[in-house]
């Protein structure tokens, strides 16, 4: 029954005619129980055409989706594939090997040029006065980019501000000393990325700021809400006018912690020792797949995710589960046999987390399709349940796309906001390409982003394939709507 | 500005006079950015002057919420907390003191009589036969309740069977023979609820129905659609009138195993030694704490969740976490000093898990009153990051609910599904209180569910406080209301 309704959903979408009504994919018993309202909402619905072959997306997902297994894949054979890493090209390896075994279609490497930074095998921030806490030691990370130390480490004062005002005020104060931003991410923003873009810009222009101050070393508080100890690793900016100094996070129990001390008014000496460095660059590639479109192939839409992660952890959720739900999305229409009139094409783009080469390179090697870009989707927010998107779209291409997410809303999933599509796939925006954000609960991303915690134990596997499946959904009725998407105005960088 | 805002919003639900304009509790650029059906929707809300108030819990929640800390010192304190054991009891005086700290109003504990089941120290499955299996170990739990076998084991013949039909159509081969229940819960199923409806008969009928065709023990597929090694355990049924043979329930993926054994046509032999054993009655309690009404104090809304939890694990989710979300809730209240006309009852149930005394208990105690319980909520689906609520509300109270479903719909919570209470709050129905459920999100739970896996390090801070906020803002304004919520029908059990 299954293969009969998807057979006439996909007619449907094919011939432009609505189809005749038909049963629920699942018996009314099982059937999600929208409110009045919701009813009301959907029987308006102009692409009501679509509900079955959403349902049997999601269902056919939840019941023998395969992206927790292409995850566990991915973290076991290449768990630290930071750009320019043996790891990185075994991930190369294992993407190319994925998507041929799903059946895509043009499977092939992109050759790019991405940084090679190693973190080495010494990174220690310790106390060295007072003497009462003399060699106790607090969890850091090195930030990626960062410079080393000298092999006997920086030993000096350090000086905490919570910002860069306070810094300013700190003026002479800051010469010489280990700068310690202790800007905390915002605890009761309900969207942790809003806190984080508040924070972030201590880890990434920490460096250049302290270093103008005339500091020798920073410490950035750890990026995230929750209050434990484990650091937050994240690239960072150099100034190449400025001295080049040594950057880590520290925990947030170890920043309250030196707080903690700094208060007493004491003066606190810290020892930092690193041996992570820049090494040449090297080549490596974007993977791409592909679902060829049936009647405008030339037409794309892409679904991405990165294929690079932090050298800690696994890289589970950021972003193993974004390259999945974008193999799995492709895996499950061509399971069901939804081919859409467009091309369904899957990036994954290598080098998000320190130089964003994947996805300049990208829009470059494709500058002449930009055109018939229709849209571009990106998972890069973890592998969590499904909420629904974010888009940059224009009012026109908003306004068509929010029938699809009224389809998504029985699975919860069916919130369309306002904002950004995502890092690799920013550069198209200076095309008019309409870029669009996965958006998953968001609450327990920063407990694990850039740390040694992020490991395929932490992804759940419905939650993983529901959002997959609602990829699929949104890519494949875009990808087959009679007009495209109204393109957005160029976005020059 | 949060105070003052909590202040005239207080104000406005105890005057039932409209606030003058104000400004949202967060910055324009922090506030959620709701479509423009939901703004017109919001617009049109008759509890509007109820949302600077819901803003202000949610924002201290999630700022200073303490619910984590409380789950964790109940899974510390009192991890197997079976009712009737020790842990038990160290539970209920934990529950009283932090209802004390908290500054919870007429805390006491109530008693109960619950009965005493031990799990024992022997509990094994091991493959006998065919040869090439033999010792070969099957993770299980003994169900709740199961008798135990002798010390020398239950050694027998498994026959398999998926459902009720398949043991009929067994016939005699059942007799003296060890029954498999084979029954997945249905991956397939949006909400894994729906599924454990439907396969949980075999868990608490199972043991009855397998005696009745006269077999000697009965194996159960754990209650999960996860594949995975971890055995939940779960209550179990027995007729008087048939023989108690013992129960457990084995992994998912030992079940698969012995499928896959089964399926190759061999004699399958087990071996079952279980010391499990039902003791003698205990005295227990609930324990119930209080937020006094303003102006209509003898009407109450009940907050729920259960005390005692399976003894393996520490029952972090199922449920200190639903505890954990009626005691944050008042204290959110408390603290920022909403308090409304009716009082808001916080109970915490003994023996929700095997047997329902609590839930019973209270119900028969407060028999006088129950005309004057306005709502009972209870939250028993774990700690996850809220969506609503299911009620059992006839159509009338349905409608005066749904207003403040809307309020929450900016935190992702606006949910309000026909549905259950939940077990603890069921005997209420009787005489026609409105119950209603805390929906958090659900796929994570049947993954920990009566199982060594649930502890403390599942839950996450934010979900958590999250979930206590919604459930405060619900209560809060239902217990403010001018006129109570409309009766069900009495349902007579």
């Amino acid at each position: 029954m299954l293969r009969s309704i998807v057979a006439i959903a996909l007619c449907a979408a094919l011939c432009g005619v609505p189809p005749a009504p038909e049963p629920p994919a699942t018996p009314e018993k099982d059937a999600p129980k929208p409110g009045a309202a919701a009813a009301a909402a959907a029987a308006a619905n102009p692409l009501e055409s679509y509900r079955a072959a959403v349902r049997a997306i999601v269902e056919e997902a939840l019941k023998s989706g395969r992206a927790l297994e292409r995850v566990a894949q991915l973290c076991a054979i290449a768990p630290r594939r930071l750009s320019g890493s043996a790891d990185a090209a075994a991930a190369v390896e294992w993407a190319r090997r994925a998507m041929e075994e799903d059946g895509l279609e043009n499977v092939r490497l992109e050759e790019i040029t991405v940084p090679h930074w190693v973190r080495g095998t010494v990174e220690s921030l310790v106390i060295s006065a007072p003497a009462a806490h003399e060699r106790t030691p607090l969890p850091i990370l090195a930030l990626g980019g960062s410079v080393g130390t000298p092999p006997e480490g920086i030993v000096a004062p350090v000086i905490e501000a919570k910002d860069f005002e306070a810094l300013a005020a700190l003026g002479e104060r800051a010469r010489g000393a280990i700068v310690f931003f202790n800007h905390p991410m915002d605890r009761a923003k309900l969207d942790p990325f809003d806190a984080y873009g508040d924070a972030v810009e201590y880890r990434w222009r920490g460096a250049m700021r302290a270093a103008a101050a005339g500091a020798v070393a920073v410490v950035v508080r750890s990026m995230t809400t929750a209050l434990d100890d484990v650091p937050h690793t994240g690239s960072m900016g150099y100034d190449d006018d400025l001295p080049k100094i040594p950057a880590c996070a520290v925990s947030t129990l170890g920043a309250e912690r030196l707080a903690t001390l700094l208060a007493t008014g004491e003066k606190v000496v810290l020892a930092l020792r690193l041996d992570c460095a820049t090494l040449e660059n090297e080549k490596s590639h974007n993977v791409v797949g592909e679902l060829r479109g049936t009647t405008k192939p030339d037409e794309v839409v892409v679904i991405g995710g990165h294929l690079d992660a932090w050298d800690v952890g696994q890289g589970a959720h950021d972003d193993a589960a974004g390259c999945c739900h974008a193999l799995e999305a492709l895996r499950l229409l061509k399971s069901l046999g939804l081919r859409p009139k467009r091309t369904l094409r899957a990036v994954f783009f290598m080098n998000e987390e320190n130089g964003l080469a994947g996805g300049r390179g990208y829009h470059e090697r494709y500058m002449p399709e930009m055109g018939r870009h229709v849209l571009a989707i990106e998972s890069d927010r973890g592998g969590f349940a499904p909420r629904g998107f974010t888009t940059d779209a224009n009012p026109e291409a908003f306004a068509a796309l929010k029938p699809i997410a009224a389809l998504l809303a029985e699975f919860d999933a069916g919130r369309l906001d306002p904002g950004g599509g995502g890092a690799d796939i920013s550069p198209m925006k200076a095309d008019g390409v309409v870029t669009m954000g996965f958006l998953p609960d968001w609450h327990r991303y920063f407990d694990l982003h850039h740390t040694h915690e992020d490991t395929i134990e932490k992804v759940n596997e419905r939650e993983l394939n529901l959002g997959a499946a609602v990829i699929a959904a949104m890519a494949y009725i875009v990808a087959d709507l009679d007009a495209p998407l109204p393109r957005n105005e160029p976005k020059p960088k």
